[in-house]
């Protein structure tokens, strides 16, 4: 029996581009084919709990806003409560995958064999909620930056019996994302950073974190998961900075301690813009390495400093995310979660039903997008031309050359190019013809 | 004899910080001990051809405003005037290294036969003043971001052309620092980037820079350069992205091509900061790797996002870049470079001294509060403090053990680790007891 | 006879939005009526001569990437010869306006005198190319910014002298702008404002500018110029601060200088995004007080903390923009000048042709959309409904009593107000049916 | 009978820069005598209630950190203690003043009857404390960010049973403030804003807050209140964009209310960081029209972009902040209040005192220096050197002439200005001879 908590809203279905109708799908249409492939199965959409179902409206200046009847979020009943609700959405927006922190999905208990025993009973029940629902769990993840325990760090913690909670922890949230048949496990580390550079040991601070990731690599094939291991790149906040600063930075980290091979990226939009980077950018160095795993997609206020969240609601910006993606090969295990929360102003059930509806939208308007330029093949074409002087064996040999051999020959042959146009505005219009 | 270009301005010398001379050095003292060593020897301090003689005083929007018997500077006659001057600013300021672009010491003939010719002309008359004045050549490079060849990168061109082009002109760099008995010879790839990803192949280009390095490393080798290779971090501008980024995605990219043992890092605070780092953060992290080389010292405008290379004025910021420094051991081949410009209104031949006058004295309080620091040892207790748990044997042997073997430990101990302080207000306040 | 420089391109025209033409206009369609106008009127473009005829494709980092006919500019027969170029470009693209600075029309000749009287020459050809072409003026402005002199500033500098020199400059331009037909005059005040605040004597340097600016729009009265006087908000670049910062401090500052009714503003996108704002923030202030003249239309790269002055091409931004002009009805004198310039590397004519036509497009893209929301209603009824609450006699009389009274009110009816929602997200779908 | 919070740390005396005591003042020698006046009355420090007794350590990403015996803040019994343990540190520190937000003092009750009485009880109860330790107020102001009924603004709400709960609350705190004899009434605004443009009216919301201010500065003539009204800039956090950007844009708003002569500005570091300003830029625009009020010393982490509100810890940025204070006279009934945190991870009672005993020492020094600067007088000669051309008879009546009058002169007399060195790096180093 439903609760009640989204009364008055109807399974969202797709009406096209031209419904007005604020609780239908414009542009996501999950059986449409694109570029040979469901537009479901491209997208692979995921429901994010924290911010969804977790998250009460606070900020650093205001307590919370939302009134949910899971609330207050302390007990073993309104953990279940809220999982049923959190079921009602998944049904009304009929996305494939979900994604939750441990403590998102039961309240915290104070000691870890509590932890764990709680963790193991609403992992049970919200199984059992997926058998009947379909919906896949698209990765788990250990929530180790919110209590107090974690304030210096988890792997990263000068305790070594907070690293050894840590330890045990993840291992609790890898056997519970195994046992839900979770297709990845992602590590973030909000408090793997520090504060002050003045009470930090860097070198020491990052030898156990890539210790701790290779035993969470470790204990992956132990068990069996088949999942992939994904880090997080953000570059603070909560910390002053954080270990996992962008994407370079963390291939840096994982070619250092062997992991390269075993571990992959999670990308998120906001976490791009506070690095400094568009998101197009932080999935193109991802792809470029081979180490794109799944996205957290949301967009960031430009005129803020602090992670902001939003929904993503520019489809330009999403094509060209979704472009990168897909020439990379698209999506593996990962997909596309929508780590986004609605405003601290969107307080009823049917802004956080809309809020889903428009970012679903707005990525299938950018997927269709981004298709449409790899079926055209005009990004392609311009690389191809602009890089074909690399082609020539002469180039090409060049390369296993050395710098007085090359210096002969551009002495000898005369070598003075002339600049060619890298032909930006040309390209960015024909971008546009598709967005 | 001299140009008359300083008339009026005698060599500065040492009178103390109660001197309100502006024209005498108030802290830096050459021959000072600093903790075993002469202050000179610790800061190494190099005066940049560039800023201080090649730049002209202008801006995005704004034309030369300097007006130096030098300029216009396309004729090697004032070439060489040029050189003479900055011997006679090297002879006012007593410092003991110098560092140059082959653009800022010739004028660029516009084809590689005559930039060879007139590079060498130029550097052998400028060794011929070394000769003479006992400086030092702290580091040559290559300027290759200027002239309109290079308007879509060096070794990271899309014209392989350019890419020979820019081997042969550091092939004719490295020759001139070498010639010159150069400590040290710096890559900064300005160009080395994108405008676009539109139109860039990034895998192809990091595979040609990566390339175009182990081609320097090897040339170094072959003529037995005994100096110290540097890329220099910077995270955008010119371009709109910079493969260099900061020091992390740096060492990263050293490590993929297999680098790592062969280059060492050049860091300046201004590209910390618009990397969104502090220049401690940056130092930091190299020497947790070992990877300092040198440093470019200026200062950025924190409310500015573009590079304003400023000389440094913050004693306090300073005083913590040298600060590990020193406690990385300090310079090796590396030293500190004013790779910093007077502001576009200080047109005076005095205004160029006095800012090197301070930039030096700031370096000196920031070098001697460093060395208190170390010497008192205050920052390395909090730190053997901080960490001291994980000296204990099961601390150390957690590392070896494997998730499920350190939760069962957690379980089986109760282990439930109870914050401690961090002591961050209480550290920051020892801190300004030196600085 | 043409000069060959566009050769190969031919008149631009609609093709609609299915063509693949790069050099057709694919959404502006000049005679197409919006909301019961022309979209020419509506949208009333201009070409600036600065960044599509001066500017070389230089930066702080690098010389010239352009080659053009009409270099070096020092010269009054290429000034000519630009102008030319220039007219052939507004035929090309068909756009009703164009805008100058003295200095993009005619070379800085070094002194007053001569600077009058080639503008007075270069003024008298472009009038009289303008009345062949059938283009106007948008506006005409003065550099004071580039040449030396005004380092420290024009009406703020501590010389007297710059500021008769200003004035004289200003009124020189006036007088041009006046004879061309001009529809508006432009200040922007690049270096009004402070490299450094210790050598700043701010509240002199803004008193001066209030009274440069009174008798700016004294003059404008005295020679019967019906056009409107515009200054121009940047927070910043090429000074470190500037008092034109945004716009409300510019309408601050014309307040206390008695202005408010004789000034508008000429506000841009770049410029708002340096100053921490949206575009449609800065749009929306100006029009909340009725200032807004015109725009300089153009996009500032979200990561680079320089104005970046890119052509327009994210329409979802530009639709927005356009939505808070057409709501506030419109142009007047002002317009769309597209102060934008091709990226450095793009050094071909075809480059500077298609850029405006993308700008053009993205304009006209938006301006529908815009107008689309305005017919629909839809954000307009959000807004009457969200305030409603102040249309009951109860509310309106609140606001003419005072704390006392209301709080004896708040005790007695116990009055607490209950929250509703923002509805951001359910807001921000609806925009992007229209985008 | 002392709480024991504070066990073991003694009174804190002032024992000179040499003393290696942490809990001791090296710079803050309340009595010593800086230009004519006692330290303390020039620095008049507060503690601030909300940061030091009522944040817990919580943040965006994490929970509470600190363990108070005053937690949970929910009750009135609480309150008092916690009111007991604030006068245990104010002994401590010895302070002169405190601040408080309602919110701080009592916990918030749900409903205004119940509000009031309870403000009513614990500033009765805080009065008599008053009495006994001599502190007195600063500033009392109404936190109207916190509870969710303020979500949407408190004097902007499109609910005008907001407005008038507000109403009713200013009153209640103002009386308060009143009663215990504060010097000051703050009004921060941090939900006056947007968090979208889209649902906002502008030019309603921010006429409702000039009526509003204009009712408080009525209330206040009522009451015979004699201290002063300040609001707070700050450029956005909470919201996206706050009314109360920055200085320039405050006074440009109270100009427009009529509101200029009966409220002036309380500035604080963290937030003209976060607006794009230096501090003593806002200081010094502020003091050019008057208007400076109060200070809330902190700092902003250069690198977050978020309200870091750190304890002040860089003397050379502070001295610049009292050297502009000091030349505008120093406060009048302002201070310096401490409006900064100890880090989440510095859990303990020693930290928070040695946190404001850093902070103070920091400000002596830089008050000291300022000073310093001040009586040397080096600043005020560059000023009146550099603007002495304004001076003559001749340039003043320019200022009284006009465009055409000042054009003709030009063209007489041949003006053409020869610029000035504006001496940056030299004054920049004299500077540093203070600080």
């Amino acid at each position: 029996m439903p609760s009640g908590f989204f009364e008055g809203i109807e399974k969202i279905r797709f009406e096209g581009a031209d419904s007005d109708n604020p609780l239908a799908f414009h542009h996501y249409n999950p059986d449409e084919i694109v570029i040979g492939k469901r537009m479901e199965d491209h997208l692979r959409f995921a429901v994010a709990w924290w911010h969804s179902f977790a998250w009460e409206g606070g900020d650093p200046f205001g307590g919370p806003t939302f009134e949910r009847p899971w609330y207050p979020q302390d007990d073993m009943g309104r953990a279940r409560q809220k999982a049923d609700i959190a079921f009602e959405l998944f049904e009304l927006l009929g996305q494939p995958f979900f994604c939750w922190h441990d403590a998102d999905i039961r309240p915290e208990q104070g000691n870890f064999a509590d932890n764990l025993r709680t963790l193991e009973e609403i992992t049970d029940y919200i199984g059992e909620k997926m058998q009947v629902s379909g919906n896949k769990l698209l990765w788990g993840t250990a929530n180790m930056f919110s209590h107090r325990r974690w304030m210096s760090g988890a792997s990263t913690n000068p305790d070594p019996d907070v690293f050894a909670f840590a330890a045990a922890t993840v291992k609790s949230c890898m056997d519970a994302t195994h046992k839900l048949g979770g297709e990845n496990y992602v590590l973030w580390g909000g408090r793997e950073g520090y504060e002050t550079l003045l009470n930090t040991d860097l070198k020491t601070e990052l030898d156990h974190m890539g210790r701790f990731l290779n035993m969470v690599v470790e204990y992956k094939h132990k068990i069996g998961f088949k999942g992939t291991i994904l880090v997080e790149p953000k570059p603070q906040e909560p910390s002053k900075h954080q270990y996992d600063y962008d994407v370079a930075t963390c291939i840096g980290f994982l070619r250092k301690y062997g992991l390269e091979n075993d571990v992959k990226l999670n990308l998120e939009q906001g976490h791009a813009i506070l690095a400094g980077h568009s998101f197009e950018h932080e999935i193109a160095v991802a792809t470029a390495e081979g180490m794109l795993g799944s996205i957290d997609m949301n967009r960031n206020d430009y005129q803020s400093g602090w992670d902001t969240d939003q929904f993503p609601n520019n489809t330009p910006e999403v094509a060209l995310a979704y472009y990168y993606i897909l020439k990379a090969g698209g999506f593996n295990t990962g997909g596309t979660n929508f780590d986004a929360k609605i405003r601290r102003q969107s307080i009823d059930a049917v802004d956080l039903v809309a809020a889903h509806i428009g970012g679903m939208d707005i990525c299938a308007r950018g997927l269709k997008a981004a298709a449409a330029m790899i079926e055209d093949g005009g990004l392609e074409n311009v690389l191809s031309q602009r890089y074909s002087g690399w082609k020539s064996p002469k180039a090409e040999s060049m390369l296993s050359s050395s710098l007085d051999e090359i210096s002969a020959r551009v002495l000898n042959e005369g070598i003075n190019p002339e600049p060619q146009s890298g032909r930006q505005e040309i390209i960015e219009n024909y971008v546009n013809r598709f967005v």
